[in-house]
């Protein structure tokens, strides 16, 4: 039940078979802190390549193939006052051939680091984000904070090693506002020791990620682990204090939907004891379906059951 | 601003450019029944033949193409004190392959009018339904109402006739739990007198009315018509006390998230006078998906912002 | 086995439930014309409105629910020396945000009837087709004429009416080049008469449609239709000299993959008498796939397979 | 203008920036072997494990990100006298909730290698290939062979490591029939020397490659390497003596003609030099697809031009 205090100094941007940067127990808890999306810390310096760099891989001793490895996000903070936005929806959630009015003129669109970008006040005392530079309407608009992570994951199946862009059965990218703090998430074991990554913080977020980004931040992070022996986890999994969340990633969503829901039936038969019959008309009648992100090369979706239903039915 | 009592003695199972049962003007309340999903009135009567049975179509006087139909769901009660459901998750939903492990032995499952089903209790004064007969652990599950249409809308375009199984942008068969009552709902117009037609209730339904069912029970429906003319609607939208919503239909989901993402930038920008710039901001760090039904031959899927949202950036 | 001459004077933009303009006997032969997908006859006058209007229907005594439509295309004849194309490959075949870099300049590509579209020679003694007007390096390209019916079909299931611009079970606007003089094919009937609709004569068309267009023209048409009674016909399916063709209609293309596949393994099994384990495994190894519209609101695609490879097997 | 000759010793299960066992340079012929899909060689041994183990990687000096590898494809061998294949055509084909009726008594199907699998005699000689054990019907089935590359590629983008299983932008398991003796193919360059890797061979494969296999064999394998210097290729693209070839990889299969689609116009404008209007129309009217796995993770979907279309328009 070690508390250790690790600060990276190098970062990846890839999930794989990484060196580990450090080794832990399971119910040890890690202080760190991640970079945003384009490697920037939290002075806005420029420590490492962009794309999701991950803080990582820690080892945990005695994960192997075939168990859970269990992550708890005991605390997400932004550690820095500002973050940054993309501009416009992507193309691939608008109709074929629809063009934003605006494209043309991106001088109309404030830049940042050369980029098109917005930048956003965050401000953790108050619990709010609002645009840094007035903006005309834009500034009138104070979203409450609500930080998560875009990816973390472990190293995949086989010796892989897959780029942040993207997601799998691993986890990776997937942008889902449920990976909050206080939710306890599980990964399937495909590496010795599991090897854990964890990078991406957004202080706030739309559901799909649909401009390509959150509010882009660095986090301090806390977080501790655990491991499920011989576990039925096939894809990620999460709890919070209403929900029991299955994930899936894949394109189209309708293959996300086919993985989420067929992992929420094995969840419910294999681990809450529900006989068939009894966990899918649960699904039937009380199933909710979240979107994760709906931008990269996988896209996300998250099927969900309230807890206390399915206590009931125990 | 009149108010009709209408009593069906036929019913629809396509919608289409039918003869009208009812002229009615704009402003006007619409008092009437709708029958279940297999054609059972409120007594449990088979009335007509099964695949949603519509009531309507209703004709609203200066309705014409390029106009907006307004419908408000005033009331929707059960009119019967049982409903039912189907009892497996279908095929389409889980990985292909996948088999549920009673699918062999459906004497497992009761059956009601000789077909698979569960037979709930529909308890209006308490606001909650459960099994009519005991049944093992899912007996203890109590769900609370939240009755929803399930299929209903306009004439589809060009003279179209198409089956209440299925959606497009006329609306139909889009099993979408926010369409409940108090919602206002917006259909393109493509018919003269737009042609209104209801049915399919829902007393509940989990998201994407996996099992193709929801509780399906008969209904006691008040609605209310507005027009709006020269609208720039060409999507099913909706309006509650927290939300807006605009609804795609399609296949695959990707499709849907296309439709009913392009069609809220259009409601932003045309009808609430946000420039594109803000229009895209605010979708992509507050915009929110839900899933409609994810069981039939098109699929649907809801692109949500909060009014407060909107109305803060006017 | 009469033979029929038939001169249409109106035409339908759906396939639908319509009144027959002609009653023929299994074994009877049609002489008909079609106009072009804009509606223009064979003198290049504008004579019903745009969007594939449809021949018929004609009314197969005999003909009921359950039973196969057989239609052979024993001429298709482009009657007209002109034809025309769009211009651009669709938005939704190319990558989301791609822009083609001449589509502000539409001025760039030749209109025709105040559209941008080509025109083309189509040489029915030569065999060939060329632009009608030079046009630089495009002049160069002659292609050989395929003719094929882009959309026909019978009336769909249950009453519907569905627009000629799409494509289900019953045909449609499939836009697929095996539809080509000689090829003999099924569709399941679903109305009393089958009510057969033909009309959207190609005289070359590439793969997909992907531009929107074949190059357009009305045909001359003879056709030949018979019965096969309890049918295990679902989707379209046709034979030429070569191939056993089954065809999917829907989206994406992987559900038509889907659809076309099951057909075939029950083409083989039901009709050609193959063991579950023999079809199997000659697909596996000698199947062959098409792409028919990937432009329209369904998709297409077909799964096929030779002919003497099933002979040889039986 | 080298020739080496490789004897391969150990295989990888991802295509990846691992060490080379070879360097070479443009213009090098190498002469090597592949082991089957399942990791046996040309004697049946099995030598490393399952999963299209891959021989390489060839490093080819000068090749750096931004390049193009080329790679031509000059034998491709059969070096064993028999292949397998396996049995059921795969769920993701079929419509969702289709059950093959043998799927329960799979004691009708041959094993091998305690798997369910039939086993091919490849009769190199003749040409040929026929089941090795006589098997009802099926022993009448004589397939000509036509053998083809399954699964080859470079290392991918960012340092990744993909599974061998799967394919992207960098190739990988393509499982396409236009991969054979013969065809040129150009790989995207995005690692230092490019890193060449190739293995599972197929004898004989249909489209799609629908129950998982082709008829799987060893190969004796002759390529020969060249480079193009700040090359337009982003996907793989092939020539032959009449096609130009350019594959998308990705799911749906919508998004695989996304992909390859705009690759064939980059390919037509950028290095054939065809202006904008003409690429368009010349696939609008004699554009093909054709279809690579329908099976692996990423289906795979090819957008063909004829050559001599292409050249008579420069």
């Amino acid at each position: 039940m070690a508390t250790h205090e690790f600060r990276p100094t190098q970062y990846h941007n890839t999930l794989g078979w990484h060196d580990p940067v450090l080794e832990i127990d399971p119910g040890d808890t890690v202080l760190t802190t991640t970079v945003d999306a384009r490697g920037q810390d939290h002075e806005g310096q420029r420590v490492t390549q962009r794309g999701n760099p991950q803080t990582g891989p820690f080892y945990v001793r005695g994960a192997e193939l075939g168990d859970a490895l269990v992550v708890t996000l005991d605390e997400l903070i932004p550690s820095r006052s500002w973050g940054f936005t993309a501009c416009q929806v992507a193309p691939n959630v608008l109709d074929p051939g629809y063009r934003p009015t605006f494209e043309d003129d991106l001088s109309a669109c404030p830049t940042f680091d050369g980029v098109p970008f917005f930048r956003w006040a965050v401000d953790v005392a108050a619990g709010t984000a609002h645009l840094a530079e007035p903006e005309g309407a834009l500034s009138k608009l104070k979203l409450p904070l609500d930080p998560m992570v875009g990816c973390f994951g472990v190293a995949p199946a086989g010796g892989q090693a897959i780029s942040t862009a993207t997601s799998s059965t691993h986890g990776g990218n997937m942008d889902y506002r449920g990976f909050r703090q206080g939710t306890k998430v599980y990964f399937p074991v495909f590496a010795p020791g599991a090897l854990f990554h964890i990078g991406d913080g957004h202080a706030v977020q739309g559901d799909g990620e649909i401009v390509g980004t959150g509010i882009e931040v660095p986090f301090d992070v806390r977080f501790t682990v655990d491991l499920v022996k011989d576990s039925s986890v096939s894809w990620p999994r999460a709890v919070d204090a209403t929900w029991l969340m299955a994930v899936g990633n894949a394109r189209p969503l309708d293959q996300c939907v086919q993985h989420a829901t067929t992992e929420m039936l094995t969840w419910l038969q294999r681990d809450f004891g529900l006989d068939a019959r009894t966990a899918h008309q649960l699904l039937g009648q009380a199933v909710s379906y979240d979107v994760g992100n709906i931008f990269d090369p996988a896209y996300t979706m998250v099927c969900k059951v309230r807890r206390d239903h399915v206590e009931a039915l125990r």
